[in-house]
C-alpha cells in the first residue's frame, strides 16, 4: 500500500509518538510541559547567527494534525492502540509559542524558541521545528557572512538550486540567504513563493546551442533588453569577452549592456583584463559578475587582490553551508508539571559543563546600551525577573563564573514574541522584505568585532544570579539522588 | 499577492526560461537536444558512488506542467510574450530519458541520465533534476560507506531529520541512506511513504518528564513489548544501566529486552563496561546501541578499540553529508540539431583537462571479467557501437592515454535504461526493497580495493577510440574557430 497525501505530521522521529502513547497510557500525556530549543555554538565559528525558519513553522503549527493516511499506516506498524489512535487523530497544536523573529540575531545557549504544551503534543512537534530551525537558520548565518566580506554596495545572488539537499532546501534556503543579506535568487519558484526577486540571463548552453559566443549574445539581445552575457564557454578574453563587447557595440541603445559573467578560471586575473577590454571598449558602467565555486574566503581573496567584480552569484558554498552544513540545535524539556499541578524544572545532566542543560522558563533580554546604542550582551533570565528594574546589571560569564562586568544606563529588551497562545495565532507574520530589514538594521547595533569572518570576539550571553542559582540546586539534586542509588 | 499552489515547474533557475524565450523566438526551440548529467569526481574520496534519485524524477517529469499560477507569476514579471506563455502553459515533458537504475554504482565522468528532447524543454528541467539526483546520490553513497565499514552484521538506522537541510531532504535523505546500505529510520513519515523499517524508544525527555531513569524505564515497559532504554540522561554507569538492568529483571518475560543505547560520552569505554554489567546480570544477548554524531570514521575507530556497540543511530553526519556536503553532478549539452534536421555534436572547453566534456549521445558498458566474476571498469562508446562483438577491448586511460589495458572474456552491460520514450513513461519502477538489494549485488562485484573508504584504487572509466577520436575533432574545431576570430 502506498499512502500519497503530504501530511507533515508524521514528519517526526518514531519515538517522539512511542513516547506520547507511552504518556497518554500513564494519563500524564496533558500535563504542561516547556520545552526549549538552542544551539550551543554559533556556526561556521562565526560571532552571530541570524534566525530564521518561523514562517515555515507557523504553517506546520497552524495545518498540524494526523490524517486517516497516517492513522491508517501507524495502525499498521501493530504498535498503538486504537484509543491512542483515536487521540492522536483529534490531536492539534493547542499550546503557547514563543519565538525570536525572523532576522533576528541569536547566540549560542539562548532559547530561540519555546513551546508550553501538554508533554505529548510537545513531543510530537520537536522533528520538524528543529529540522527547520536548523537549516534555515544556518543559511541566513552563512549569507551574513558573504554580505559582511562582499561589502554593502556588492551584488550579491544565490544560484545554488541544484546542488541543495532535495527540493525544499532550495527553496526555504534561498528565502533564508535573502534574510541573511543577500539580493535575489536564481530559483523561480521562491521568486513566486516569496515574492523574491530573481536573477539570470543565460547558461553555457546556449552558447553551445548556436554553437557561436557571438550569436548567442546576438539572439539574447534580440529577445531581452537587459544583458548579461557569460563569456567562458569557448576562451574568456579570446572569444567570450570580444563578441560580448561586439555585440554591445552592434545593438546600442536598443539593450541594456549591463555586463558580461565569468564562470570558470582565475577571477582575479579575468576580471582585471575584462574589466580594461570593457573600459577600453566604451564600457565603463558595464559590470563583471563572477560565479564559480564562491564563498566568503574565496570572494575575500579576490577583493584583497584587486579583483574588478561587481556581482557575485553564490551557489554550492552557500546552499549547503559546506564548510559547516549542519548547525546543532536542540530542543530540551526545562520545566514540567508535577502529580499536584505545580511546575517543577527539569534538567538534562552532561560530563561536558557546556553541555549541561538550563532549567526552567527564561526570558532572553537584550542589553543595549544607551549611550553607545550598541549591545552590550544579552542576559536569560527566570521568566518572573525584570532587569529593567535594576539601576546597575551584574553580568557574569555562565561557565567561567569569575568572568563578569556591570553595566549601567541600559535598555533590557526581551527578543522574544508569542507567537501561538494556547493553539491560537496570535503573531501577524511580516513580511520578507521587513524580516531582511529587520536582520540589517539589528546588524548595526552590534560592534565590528562580534562581525569579523575569521576569530570574533565572544558575545556575552549571560545567566542571571537567580537562573544560575536555580541551575545549580537542580544539579545538586540529580548528583543526590544518582548518589543515593548508588548506595541502594 | 501570494501563490500558494505547490506546482514544481517553477523549480528551475531563471536563465533556463530566459533561454527558452530566447529560443522560442528565434524559433529553434523544438529542435532536438541531447544533454547528459554526470559528475566529475565521487564525493568524499570514495572508490564508487551509488545512483539514487529517478523515482523522483519519474513523478517530477510525468507530472511536469506550468499551472495557471506559474503563468500569472510569470506574466506579473513583464518578462515574457503572451504568446511565449502560452506555449509555456502547453509544455510537458515529451522526451526520451535513459538513466541508470536507482541502486547502480557510477563514477567520474559518465552520463548518469540522458535527455533527448526539444532544447526548450530540456533546459527547463535540468535544474530540478540535479537538485534531486546530485543530493540523493551523496546520501546513498555516504551511507554504503557507512555499511562498509559498520560490517553487514551490524543494525544502522538513519536519525538524522532533525539536522537535515529541510523537510524533503530528511525523507529523501533517509530512502538514499537506505539503498545505500541502512536499514531504517527514525522519520516516520519516510516510514509512510517509502515503506522503509522505522526504528526509536525514547529519548532523555522522557526520563525528565519522570524525573528518574527507573520511572520511565517503568512506564515504556508498560506499554511496549520491545524495549531499548537510553541510558545517558543523568549518569550513564552510575544510573541509566543500573536501571535498565532492574526494570528488565523485575519484567522479566513479560518484555524482549532488547537493549540499551548511549547517546554521549566516551562510546568505547561505556560500551565495555555496559557490557560486563549486562553479561554479569544474565542478558548476554541485550545489545548495546550507539547514537551520538557518528560517521564511518569514528565507527572505524571505535571499532578497531573494541568498542562492544551493535547497532548504530547515524544522524547529521549522514543525512547533511557533512564532510562533503554537495556532489557535482553537471548537465551539458552534447548534441543538439542543426537547420538541416542533422544531429551536431557539441562541446564546452575549459582550461582544465579534465573539466573538458565528452562530445556527443553516448553509451556506458560495465565490462565485466567472466572469469572472475568482477568488473573490469566502465567503458564509454559513442551511441552506435557495440564492444559485445569485440573479442578483445582496449581500455585506456581518458586524460592519460598511454595508461591502458586489454580485456578479453568480458561480458559488456549497457547500464542505461529508458525511463520516458517520447513522453510516454515506459520503465516500472522498482520497489525500494529490489533497489537496496540491487545496490549490495553490484557490490559484490567490485574488488574490495574499489571500496577502501581511505584512498581506494581509481576504478577505470575510458572511452572507446572513437569517442576519444570525436571528442579530439571537436576540441579542434573550437580551437580553429576561435583562432579565426582572434585573426579578424
Amino acid at each position: 500500500m502506498r499512502y500519497q497525501d503530504d501530511s507533515l505530521a508524521l514528519h517526526t522521529d518514531l519515538y517522539q509518538i512511542n513516547m506520547a502513547q507511552a504518556y497518554w497510557k500513564d494519563g500524564i500525556h496533558n500535563r504542561k510541559a516547556v520545552f526549549e530549543a538552542f544551539f550551543r555554538k554559533i556556526p561556521f565559528g562565526n560571532g552571530f547567527a541570524i534566525f530564521a525558519g518561523l514562517e515555515r513553522i507557523v504553517d506546520y503549527l497552524k495545518n498540524f494534525r494526523f490524517t486517516e493516511d497516517d492513522i491508517a499506516y501507524l495502525r499498521s506498524t501493530d504498535n498503538y492502540s486504537e484509543e491512542f489512535l483515536q487521540y492522536l487523530s483529534e490531536m492539534r497544536f493547542t499550546g503557547t509559542l514563543r519565538s525570536v523573529r525572523e532576522g533576528e540575531l541569536v547566540f549560542g545557549n539562548e532559547p530561540l524558541i519555546q513551546v508550553e504544551t501538554s508533554l505529548a503534543e510537545a513531543q510530537i512537534i520537536e522533528t520538524a521545528l528543529l529540522n527547520i530551525i536548523n537549516y534555515q537558520t544556518l543559511i541566513a548565518t552563512k549569507a551574513a557572512r558573504i554580505r559582511t566580506v562582499a561589502g554593502e554596495d556588492a551584488a550579491l545572488y544565490e544560484f545554488g538550486s541544484r546542488r541543495a539537499h532535495e527540493l525544499d532546501a532550495a527553496i526555504w534556503g534561498t528565502r533564508a540567504a535573502y534574510i541573511g543579506g543577500f539580493d535575489g535568487t536564481s530559483n523561480v519558484r521562491a521568486g513566486k513563493l516569496f515574492g523574491m526577486p530573481t536573477s539570470g540571463t543565460h547558461a553555457h548552453a546556449m552558447v553551445q546551442a548556436y554553437r557561436d559566443d557571438y550569436m548567442a549574445f546576438k539572439k539574447y539581445a534580440e529577445t531581452y533588453k537587459n544583458c548579461v552575457f557569460l563569456v567562458d564557454t569557448y576562451d574568456t578574453l579570446g572569444s567570450g569577452v570580444p563578441n560580448a563587447i561586439k555585440v554591445a557595440k552592434e545593438f546600442g541603445d536598443k539593450i541594456n549592456f549591463l555586463g558580461i559573467r565569468l564562470d570558470s578560471g582565475d577571477m582575479a586575473f579575468l576580471s582585471k583584463k575584462a574589466r580594461e577590454m570593457l573600459d577600453e571598449a566604451g564600457f565603463p558602467d558595464a559590470k563583471i559578475f563572477a560565479s564559480s565555486d564562491l564563498d566568503e574566503y574565496t570572494i575575500f581573496h579576490l577583493k584583497a587582490q584587486g579583483a574588478k567584480i561587481d556581482a557575485w552569484g553564490v551557489g554550492t558554498k552557500l546552499i549547503t553551508a559546506f564548510d559547516q552544513p549542519a548547525l546543532g540545535a536542540v530542543y530540551k524539556l526545562v520545566s514540567i508539571e508535577d502529580e499536584n499541578g505545580e511546575m517543577r524544572d527539569t534538567i538534562k545532566i552532561s560530563s561536558n559543563a557546556e553541555k549541561v542543560t538550563t532549567p526552567g522558563l527564561k526570558k532572553v533580554f537584550r542589553i543595549l546600551n544607551k549611550r553607545t546604542n550598541k549591545l552590550e550582551g544579552d542576559y536569560i533570565t527566570m521568566y518572573d525577573e525584570n532587569p529593567a528594574e535594576e539601576k546597575r546589571l551584574k553580568m557574569f560569564h555562565p561557565v567561567h563564573t569569575f568572568i563578569s562586568k556591570y553595566v549601567t544606563n541600559f535598555e533590557a529588551i526581551n527578543i522574544h514574541e508569542t507567537i501561538f497562545d494556547q493553539g491560537r495565532l496570535v503573531y501577524e507574520l511580516p513580511c520578507l522584505d521587513e524580516i531582511k530589514k529587520y536582520a540589517k538594521d539589528n546588524l548595526e547595533l552590534l560592534w565590528d568585532e562580534y562581525k569579523r569572518i575569521l576569530n570574533p570576539e565572544e558575545y556575552p550571553v549571560d545567566l542571571s544570579q537567580k537562573c544560575w542559582d536555580n541551575k545549580m540546586r537542580n544539579i545538586e539534586e540529580v548528583r543526590q539522588k544518582v548518589m543515593r542509588f548508588e548506595e541502594e
